[in-house]
């Protein structure tokens, strides 16, 4: 896992994943108390950053192994990744989720071309399922962050980042990056060592699911007591990856937390003042930037807004915390 | 007014207004019948393309005109982006706005550091209390639309649409513009006339509001009935200007007009599909590339979410529409 394997990602990406901007506004820079950069990767294909490194690992498989397809668990935003990127590619793509996920995920899962195939949670192994069909099929699995060529392709918007923040004059920056398993955060400081030695990145979480934050302090992969109870389903996780972890601890910061309702004022705040659809876990970055600002140092910050598949009813919720 | 001044307008841009992206979404192709293409100016600096036109028109000022400051006349994205502009020139900027304007609009206003004169819509007169302070300051007036300077950076939207097209392999396309006195909708057609000729721009208008419909049938200007009774507030003009009539009525196709109704459900699916926020009057083209596909022609559609300044209540009405 090295910055080659991002540069070559970043390389078989062009014309086919959005070079997302970078934004800001006066008005964010006026609560955070200093300059506040977003890069909103809700604007990529399929609503995440996640199709980044779902087209990296398509576009790095064999021909002939590409064409037998490719398989997920996951019933958000790595499934919708994995089925378009698949799609773009002429591969079939399978998707394991729960019986009883949303009835919009497993749409949308379809409408990218995937074959879905579902699970009881409570009676069956979605591995036991997986196993089965890639063995008969060929399929190979495309794991959500574990896996080095997605880390490679989220790594990919931290080449981006900095290029545009050398063009926007920025020359030391902390990056605050909403961390679920660890792909994107660790990909990002893989490309930032390279390419931009004075950014310094760090990990947001929600309260309560602050696993990678644990993990960086203690020194060894800590996981969360539950897997429920945050609004911020796109990025609780278990705990860091055996892959991603090593990464955040060398190169990663401390980690920053922050309370649900703070990820829907930012998901307000990203609304009224960047015009972008931002989900909850893809809010924590930037509440983070808004309301931790005492944990923060020097003049520049860069978020990730990870993601933006919220539904209506959650996105409700966020406008009424404008007043 | 042509091609060279909009190219001279993109060459001052550099660096200060933001190239915005072209959007698409598989679910919007489904929707309209064919490819459909965004440019989401909501994503331009202070939330509209208003802010091309100011920053074209504020670059071009002599430094020692520009130094005693610009005044205009607007409660709404045309104020943001003059105080704006003006501000990143270091230049004063007095906006005029009537007293009984949203609150938010003013403190957004002066937030740009504009200061604001407020005057009473029923018994003053904002061109005589604009021209007394003109006369005294010695500001210059930036119109909204009808301004060779405006007109050209509203036509840089057309430039990077052109570009974007062609790295997307469009060849031929109808770009549909939310249309308010013209400025965006002429300064699109005269760049692409130059860049894309194979491009078709035509305007899109709400329901009872559809004065440049009208004009472009009748080959003359013709007005509105009401200045009243559209949520669209950002495109409701009187009637299209002096300058930006007879460029569209060389280079621009036939209008298409949608209602208030389908100008929420495109915002809903903007939300939904693309992550960004729209206003009622920046969705009008995408609601006419959603909702008028038999009026209109090709493979390939170009709209322009012409801006997001919207705020929480009536984006609320726009989720409504999801179901």
């Amino acid at each position: 896992m090295n910055i080659d394997m991002i540069r070559a990602s970043a390389a078989r990406a062009g014309g086919h994943v959005r070079r997302t901007p970078l934004l800001n506004s006066h008005f964010l820079d006026e609560i955070a108390g200093r300059r506040v950069w977003v890069k909103p990767e809700c604007l990529q294909h399929t609503g995440s950053f996640k199709f980044r490194g779902a087209w990296s690992a398509l576009s790095a498989l064999e021909p002939d192994l590409r064409a037998k397809g490719v398989i997920a668990y996951s019933s958000g935003n790595h499934a919708q990744g994995v089925a378009l990127a698949a799609k773009m590619h002429g591969a079939p793509a399978v998707i394991v989720m729960p019986s009883d996920s949303p009835r919009l995920k497993i749409a949308n899962t379809r409408a990218y071309g995937a074959e879905v195939v579902l699970y009881d949670r409570a009676n069956e192994s979605r591995e036991e399922i997986g196993a089965q069909l890639a063995g008969e099929r060929g399929l190979t699995l495309i794991k959500p962050y574990d896996e080095p060529q997605v880390i490679a392709g989220q790594g990919t918007t931290g080449l981006e980042i900095a290029q545009q923040a050398a063009e926007a004059g920025i020359k030391k920056a902390e990056v605050i990056v909403c961390c679920g398993g660890g792909g994107l955060t660790s990909g990002i400081a893989l490309a930032l060592e390279a390419e931009a030695p004075g950014f310094r990145v760090r990990p947001a979480e929600p309260d309560g699911f602050d696993d990678a934050t644990r993990s960086l302090v203690s020194g060894k992969i800590e996981g969360n007591a539950s897997a429920l109870g945050s609004i911020c389903d796109a990025i609780i996780t278990p705990a860091p990856g055996e892959l991603t972890f090593p990464i955040m601890q060398r190169l990663v910061g401390p980690g920053l937390v922050v309370t649900d309702q703070e990820a829907l004022q930012a998901m307000g705040h990203a609304f009224n003042r960047l015009k972008v659809v931002a989900e909850p876990g893809g809010a924590v970055a930037l509440a983070a930037a808004l309301f931790r600002g005492d944990q923060i140092e020097g003049d520049d910050v860069i978020v990730t807004i990870s993601g933006g598949n919220v539904d209506a009813d959650m996105f409700a919720r966020a406008l009424q915390t404008l007043g």
